[in-house]
């Protein structure tokens, strides 16, 4: 590891990697991006190598300022601390926390419900791999509806009024989740207008999975 | 609600109240204890005028300053913002990275895998009760692995070398569901040795499930 340099351990299609990648956009920081592939070779997040970087197996993993540091919400905390320029937080401390409260909406009550290794337990555990997406959806929808209720009070242009946030910088990939397993989106018109708009972006169109180095031709 | 008091919407058991019980002791911060029972009546944190203060119908909610917040990780930041004295994290921005990476291995690759809601679910999909302290164990298991890598390399008396941080606040509920569901912790001495060192602070000990209102004799 180099003091100086700076690498992601991120996979194209990661929930949790995309939020890091619109970070280090909007923060202008240059990185080495490192494929981790979830699914190939057994997943390549499980090799001893790895998960010396990251204990969990898990990615994004971010290596900057000589330290490493993983799970991307502490990840997105630590952007912000070491470089408060193009700030990804607003500035009173209310509207901070109801961004966080959004962002931990997602980050804890709905991604890790419904993330790979999870939806494999499901479908060993209910002995029905056609279990796994009729589970995600529920999850979705139960986290979307308390989402939607706290958009519908707080949002502007993005999340929380008209500055760009924590929360924002997980929504895309949680709706890009949804669209896979055809949650109904009728009933969150302000996920959906917020989402809309984020992607015009260009800090969020550099962090879509498409873009990304080791992007797979859709299928 | 008031403009100055401060009320926790909270449950004796629950882990993530536990987590903000801790954050208000250390805080010196006097507040008002409501209790919301997670089973009865069918689970009081569904009913219409609760969901109306945290649309997710989950605990804990903490109203303060006027101000209604939830998300315990959310509650915890708030709380050291806008009341930095006995601080709730160490110095460095390293440091307090390391700490949320351990508080969100908990909070968002363990607690919320394994709560209430998601072992109904887990029962409802295996068709099996007894299928749910497995899962639990499962999910335990594989979030304290990681976990204790971490505490091998950084903790001394707590998580993060020698004062307090988030990291703890989140530890000791996560050791007791562990001990719920008979997780082995012979493979996690660094998890129990400072479980162990905090449950002789008495802000711990006030957060404690059997030091609350709402408390029901242990079966």
């Amino acid at each position: 590891m180099s003091e100086n340099k700076t690498v992601l351990y991120s996979y194209w299609r990661s929930s949790c990697s995309w939020r890091v990648r619109v970070a280090l956009a909007y923060k202008k920081i240059k990185y080495e991006y490192k494929a981790i592939h979830l699914l190939k070779d057994g997943g390549q997040q499980k090799t001893e190598e790895y998960s010396k970087i990251n204990p969990m197996k898990a990615i994004p993993t971010l290596e900057i300022d000589g330290h490493i540091i993983g799970q991307s919400l502490a990840i997105l905390e630590y952007l912000e601390e070491t470089h408060p320029e193009n700030p990804l937080m607003p500035n009173g401390a209310y509207e901070r926390a109801i961004a966080r409260q959004m962002m931990q909406i997602i980050g804890s009550d709905i991604q890790p419900l419904q993330n790979l290794k999870i939806l494999g337990l499901v479908g060993q555990y209910s002995g029905d791999e056609a279990k796994k997406a009729e589970w995600a959806r529920t999850i979705i929808t139960n986290g979307f509806n308390g989402l939607e209720k706290l958009l519908e009070k707080h949002s502007g242009k993005f999340c929380v009024g008209d500055s760009v946030s924590f929360a924002d910088l997980c929504l895309p990939a949680q709706v890009y989740n949804a669209n896979r397993f055809n949650v109904d989106m009728t009933p969150y018109p302000n996920i959906t207008r917020v989402n809309q708009y984020l992607l015009t972006i260009p800090e969020f169109i550099e962090a879509l999975p498409q873009n990304q180095p080791d992007a797979e031709p859709q299928c």
